[in-house]
């Protein structure tokens, strides 16, 4: 390894990637430490619930619960602070799982959905955690098909209550967080039925336990059981039995029901009211993207510290070969760490957008794209971590499956990221049905029958959503378009490229659908162009996330820094060029000498980056606490020297 | 789903599979079932220990641990059933490898490097299990580099001794299955010395537990605690302080100390010698590779099923669409599955070479070749399990992560396959040494060393090594090539194209080695292509993989079974072709309307095999009682029946 003509300021770096919430990372650091935070492994179910809800109970003492909740009640009014926190909670991921279910969802959908009675009624305890809740949507019958969930609650106005009511074990709330053993009470989702009228999915905070801890007359709990991993949180399923709550816990901000039984909502149309209210829990869907990118990091912070220090094989020089002096070593972790910088200031952006204090009067339209842009960032973040932590546990051969170096609890863990708060399946074609201009301003449900009819619709051309970047990225891409640039570092052509390739697969695709017919030939129709749908959504998610990246990197100060990050940008540009070089040559965006060229560019900036791999995963700035395998830190140094002093 | 009009035969399929050793999985079947093979989740660490070693217990009064051991010694001397046997462990992962590591590790290296006396002394008592014991081969600093392990035999002439020894951490024996609780006596590999030479690495038989289970003197036992799987196997870290073992202890076959100290080999040069030691070992290898292609069947008789069941969102024409009606699950799902069957003949083959009769008298090119096979087979099969288990889990979503729905346990203990026996990217790395004729009948360390050499060789030509199909595939691709023929679908143009490809990448492969340097200049140009290796290696492996499944087509006699057979080749190889469809594109291979037509056939194929994917998927042979999920046995089916018949 030659040494470098240059250095990337590790300061400056984690400056930059702690960005406007830096004091809450910090505090972070500082407090989520000692005996009590240390990631631990090998307990059972039982210690591990207890201990994750000691943890929670320590937090409950700070100001972390209240950040995203209104001052009026005990908060800050701070939610990108909530978000960020979360995504510190990489200690034990049982902890931020549980800390999301009671303050995010629980929490969230009392003062997203709930009106001012139910935020002073429950907010308080909520945030010190005296009412532990649970967030019941999900059904066994219906996952990601929220709209057709089963659960009843039917208002009978002789007595003024709701009747909540599972029809079956279809119905039954499954893998619901503080379910099988802490929450005293749930939000419920349900259909809203007022006499012969079913209003659609609305939400009741549903008391569920008793002071002593057992269930309330009615209500059924039962434990998931063991699960690949966040055996800390206590995952659930709740069956209700004609259970009665009064007319006030109906959550009652997009719906309300009089006493006499009438119904009324700011919002007419039942679809757009549903979307509505679902909008408002958006935050866990950028809280899990958060998350998974913490746990990517955590282990690229491992991997790539043991392999800078892990040697094999003989050099025809003498000594060892390090590991990450191995090309097909740094082509596992070097464009993974790229990318996990890249989605670090996606989800940067994404967060100031959710915290943006004029979000209240946001477009509908605006508000769409929020959602598109967390759904999109959530499934490429979950994937990501997914890929890079099976990677990072590889890389480190034997030593990465042992428990003690963390890796195998990181997977396991973030293993089902992909699958909650939104299959990333589902999401990528929400966000291409989103990219779908004649879609963009009205809601509709995510099923092939909505999908199918939109082929009856007119398609407006696609027009490239704006991110906060995008002056400079015009910019970027007209200088280059004036200079007929072509080099293959050259941030405007990257720009053009990602911009062009989303332009023609939303364009294809909506021409596509259009050709078709209605009914069961619509169905067969959407689903035939289902892998189109998906490409769609993964070119918007990949140009957005590379804007976020050159937009970073203009705000960084220090020029030997900016020079390394402008590198890893290209690494990350590139390298998912490469992946997707196929389509770049099968659509002549790339000759094949260009093509080949990329792949020789992602090798070189392997190279020139590896280097800086140490500085660049330590910038993340997850302490050697929260890391804590011993292969991250130091024990392999140590047996060599023993090595080198013993021989 | 349109119904089908043609239906393979499960019985025809399910005979081919099976093949000759079908007796042996039939007993398997038969034999492995009730409480006691029962799989479970939730145990811990020590309730795992004492299952597993209850399990092997109740194999060992079988006929199955004798499979791969001489008559001589209560065997059957039928190497092939020992390795199918193995395979067949699905019940618990843990329980296959401690099987492994008990007759095939460790009973087979006192068989493969030990002499009669050996034989006669231990092998008995090591089928029956009166004598647990450990193969401790890894040490903790050279895993994939076994030629610079530290641990050394020095000879003592006075005493007629061995005198092992550990000189510190980096030398200890590490990830040693059987070491922690169960062995007796391990097979240790040391660099064997004798007054001032070190004749290279050699395998002493040494006792370590005294008939209390207690570590003998000089031995250091320390257990590697929890990992991220498998562990009801026992893994452990074993020191020698100076531990004298009788000069008999040496597993003599291939070099041996007389008692003056002289030392003879049968193989002058210590190389070859180090190589054919390890050579005789590549039983490992197989066993490994064929346990991970049953992982990752069973993964997916689970999800299929669950797919296949399992509806979410509607149709436009009413009810709701199966996941395995998506076009986006079926990509999921449907090329793993024929990639499974693929892998499923090749392994078959390999296993025929591995119990061939006449292996004795191989020539050392025949070994190799064997030995490259068995290298690049592993690694494939090993990442394909890690791979499809995964996408399995994620296709069944929050169910797939409940550890009753024993994907989370299939995930976990396999993770590691990819490492052990071999880190999959040296293996792959080996794959492409064997393909350079140079080194086709040298023997030679894999270091870049080594590799480096090359560079001052002569490159011979490439020569597509011939697999027992090879008369078949030329009439194939002959008669395409006379005809013309270029429809996507057709063998001979499918076979021509890996075979082409794998001739260009080895022979531009070699090109490029050879323009370099030496010293630390071919270092760097060995490691400038290591990505280039590693393709070769891939590319080589993925022919022979296609031409054992037609062989495996041709032996098929019902003609409907063998029509499905046909498209579920075609979508092997096309989807192998579409996922490296830009190498295609850059090198002139595929024009960019055909690539986007084999990216349709892999489309219209998976419709074409949905409607046979259970059964396709069930044919593999593995009970209800293995598979254990209650997702894929009906508990799906039961809760839309309860919900048609209650609404």
């Amino acid at each position: 390894m030659a040494e470098p003509s240059i250095r990337p300021n590790e300061a400056a770096l984690r400056e930059l990637l702690d960005g406007p919430w830096a004091h809450v990372r910090q505090k972070a650091r500082d407090h989520l430490r000692g005996e009590l935070f240390a990631p631990v492994a090998g307990l059972d179910v039982e210690q591990h619930r207890d201990r994750v809800m000691e943890q929670l109970a320590a937090i409950a003492a700070t100001e972390i619960p209240g950040y995203g909740f209104s001052s009026a009640y005990g908060g800050s009014d701070d939610v990108g602070a909530s978000v960020v926190a979360f995504e510190m909670l990489v200690c034990d991921l049982s902890l931020m799982v549980k800390v999301g279910v009671q303050w995010g969802l629980f929490g969230g959908a009392i003062q997203a959905l709930g009106t001012e009675e139910h935020h002073a009624r429950y907010l308080p305890r909520v945030i010190s955690l005296r009412l532990p809740g649970c967030f019941a949507m999900t059904e066994t019958g219906h996952g990601s098909d929220v709209q057709r969930l089963r659960t009843t609650a039917r208002y009978d106005p002789r007595t003024e209550e709701f009747v909540v009511h599972t029809p079956d074990d279809d119905a039954r709330k499954d893998y619901i967080g503080n379910a099988a053993r802490d929450g005293m009470a749930a939000v419920v989702f349900a259909q809203l039925i007022t006499g012969d009228t079913n209003h659609g999915v609305h939400a009741l905070l549903v008391p569920v336990r008793d002071a002593d801890g057992h269930p309330l007359p009615g209500v059924r709990i039962e434990d998931c059981g063991l699960k690949a991993g966040l055996n800390g949180v206590d995952n659930g399923r709740l069956w209700f039995d004609h259970v009665r709550v009064p007319r006030t816990a109906l959550l009652n901000r997009y719906g309300d029901v009089a006493p006499d039984g009438s119904y009324t909502s700011p919002i007419d149309n039942p679809d757009r009211r549903f979307f509505t209210m679902l909008g408002t829990l958006v935050r866990g869907r950028i809280s899990v993207a958060g998350g998974a990118g913490t746990a990517a990091k955590a282990a690229l912070a491992i991997a790539i510290r043991y392999a800078d220090a892990r040697r094999q094989f003989e050099r025809p020089d003498g000594g060892e070969v390090a590991l990450l002096d191995y090309r097909a070593h740094q082509r596992r972790l070097l464009p993974a760490l790229a990318r996990s910088y890249a989605l670090h200031f996606a989800q940067e952006e994404l967060v100031r957008t959710l915290d943006d204090k004029s979000r209240e009067s946001f477009s509908d339209q605006d508000q769409r794209k929020l959602e598109s842009r967390a759904a999109g960032i959530k499934a490429v973040s979950t994937w990501h971590a997914t890929q890079t932590i099976q990677t990072c546990r590889e890389a480190c051969g034997g030593a990465g499956y042992l428990a003690q170096n963390r890796l195998p609890q990181l997977k396991a863990d973030t293993d089902v990221f992909t699958t909650f708060e939104g299959d990333n399946t589902v999401l990528l074609q929400l966000v291409a049905k989103g990219l779908l201009t004649h879609y963009r301003d009205s809601f509709g449900a995510l099923d092939p029958k909505e999908m199918a009819r939109f082929v009856a619709g007119q398609f407006l051309g696609v027009v490239i959503e704006r991110t906060a970047a995008r002056p400079l990225i015009e910019r970027l891409v007209d200088a280059t378009r004036r200079r007929g640039e072509s080099d293959i570092r050259d941030r405007g052509w990257q720009l053009d490229l990602l911009e062009d390739r989303e332009k023609h697969v939303v364009e294809g695709l909506a021409r596509r659908l259009r050709r078709t017919g209605s009914g069961t030939a619509a169905f067969e129709a959407f689903n035939d162009a289902q892998d189109h749908v998906l490409k769609a959504g993964r070119a918007h998610v990949d140009r957005v996330v590379l804007e976020a990246f050159v937009a970073a990197i203009d705000r960084c100060a220090d020029p030997e820094t900016k020079e390394v990050l402008d590198r890893l940008c290209d690494l990350y540009v590139l390298s998912v060029v490469e992946e997707d070089r196929a389509w770049f040559l099968e659509h002549g965006r790339l000759t094949a000498p260009r093509a080949k060229a990329v792949t020789e560019a992602v090798n070189s900036l392997c190279a020139e980056l590896r280097p800086h791999a140490v500085t660049l995963a330590s910038a993340f700035g997850l302490p050697d606490e929260w890391l804590a395998a011993p292969i991250a830190l130091g024990a392999e140094e140590a047996r060599q020297e023993e090595q080198r002093v013993g021989g």
